[in-house]
């Protein structure tokens, strides 16, 4: 039976933060290691982060590739296991989101639950907002991944993209494509400093992979109540608890919870207590992904070679299409 | 002083009928064969054809590349002085659509007249037909071509695309692109056998590549007035007198005229006259027409190797904007 191919991206919008590497990273990882040879597609989406051209600059975008890649390769990420890229350098995904683009409904697309919130909220967004789960689908069936793990919020986008897999197998007469399945991850939804999910646009993020010092401000800067240190807490409500229970082993987590009911604990100790066992957890992934970033010609070198290896199967894969669309193939 | 690039596409939906000949093809053979090599980029536009993928085939698509291929080559075009080249061989250009999603606003591409009429008009339309002036735009500035022959009709698009132009010439800070201008055809207006503009859609066209038979059919499909052999006729007003004026010499159109209000020469007679100045005008290009179409390996051929000379110049231009974005080259 042939292995199922995971595939999974993060827009280059930033340098992932404790949400992302929970929701996405460590969880990718883990799978990706364990899968064959290639088995895998794990990319740094610098193709999706320009749909917000207005506000991003193009060498911020360049800047945080770096970032996330060193990221991925901090957290251990074996790149002979798996297809590393950076989406721009294997662009021929644009060439099959066009063929998408003319199968798919605009009044369907329009009825997005992300864009339609976007169009709400914003006097002024791109076409390449509205278009993108379009992209998204074409990265997802260039390679025919099965298995995309994904937050609830992104579950639509499989829906769309399994829509047009089923329209143009149907259109065609031929399985082209595989049908993707969603793989929800729980611990998509990190909780930021204000408790609403972590997201860059919030502002609410906790960055493992800044200073010391930013870490333990952006730590300090968790939201509570205003209960004295004397008062009992409630660990079920407590912002800090939550993410400390995401990340610290189950002995140390039933002491703070005991600390909380019993009184006598303030949230700056808690607070101190999620920063130290952070600096604990992550000390060895830190340590790499500085030493990575200081080094952007091993990082350059690393994209490259995975763009290879993803050019040559995408390559592959669109020349097959096109031969269905009685398209000639890529001179 | 540099020469203008002219560029030109037609869509692959049919055989070109006398509209597209007298509109896009005849002006466009006598610009590219006097421009210096290269300078003019003449291709089937195969990749816009699949906007209408529901009703479309892909081998119908395919068959029509043969036919228009073969039109534009009956008529004189001299394929060592242009780039003639099916979309779909060069399709780099769909990457280029991508970062013009990005660039161009969402709420002013809704604004299009001809995605607003189709909106209206059709239950379900696809996102390609929405975002299909973003893909004409990338076609044009890939080549900086300069002069676009169009109608009315499409005069919003080249606006569309001196927009984006200008949008991406300041966010990058360097004349990338180069603005273009419309140069409006007044022949781009050939009245159908109805009155209203020659369109495949309409099913009013006159084709000239077809059997003297069908094309004799289709000419005496041309509606008129009731007026009896015996009537005065207005040569203002009538269909069969409007065709013959777009093609006849101006002596014979006049004598057709002094015959209309004369009296006494009926409508049969006048589409006889418009049926054989037609054969007799379009003799020479008939048979080259019927010639070519024989010889599908031959245009294979030609447009293969059109295809290998626009991809170079793509290839390089979309290598020197992608630098401007702080992508890497193309692998």
């Amino acid at each position: 039976m042939e292995e199922k191919i995971m595939l999974t991206g993060i827009r280059s919008t930033g340098t992932p933060h404790l949400g992302n590497i929970l929701g996405v990273i460590i969880p990718s990882v883990s799978i990706a290691n364990k899968n064959t040879k290639h088995s895998s597609c794990i990319f740094i989406a610098d193709l999706h982060s320009m749909i917000q051209i207005e506000k991003e600059n193009m060498i911020t975008i360049k800047n945080n590739i770096y970032q996330i890649a060193a990221a991925w390769l901090a957290f251990g990420l074996n790149i002979d296991n798996c297809l590393f890229y950076r989406q721009s350098d294997v662009s021929l995904v644009t060439e099959l989101a066009w063929y998408f683009n003319c199968f798919y409904p605009y009044q369907r697309l329009a009825l997005a639950h992300a864009f339609k919130k976007e169009i709400k909220n914003k006097k002024k967004i791109s076409v390449g907002l509205f278009t993108y789960p379009i992209l998204m689908a074409a990265d997802i069936l260039l390679y025919n991944a099965k298995l995309i793990p994904v937050g609830k919020d992104q579950l639509q986008h499989i829906e769309i993209t399994r829509r047009i897999a089923n329209y143009f197998n149907k259109k065609i007469g031929k399985k082209l494509f595989v049908l993707p399945n969603a793989f929800l991850q729980k611990n998509m939804f990190v909780i930021g400093t204000d408790g609403k999910k972590m997201s860059k646009s919030k502002k609410n993020c906790i960055n493992i992979f800044s200073s010391d010092e930013i870490l333990k401000k952006q730590i300090m800067s968790i939201r509570t109540d205003s209960k004295s240190v004397k008062e009992k807490k409630n660990p079920e409500t407590d912002y800090i608890m939550s993410l400390y229970s995401l990340i610290a082993p189950v002995d140390k987590i039933e002491i703070m919870k005991k600390r909380y009911l019993k009184g006598g604990y303030g949230y700056y100790e808690a607070k101190i207590a999620l920063y130290e066992y952070i600096i604990h957890k992550f000390s060895s992934e830190r340590e790499k992904f500085f030493s990575f970033i200081k080094n952007k010609s091993l990082l350059d070198h690393i994209l490259a070679s995975g763009a290879k290896k993803a050019n040559r199967i995408a390559y592959e894969r669109l020349n097959f299409i096109r031969k269905h669309l009685k398209f000639n193939p890529i001179i």
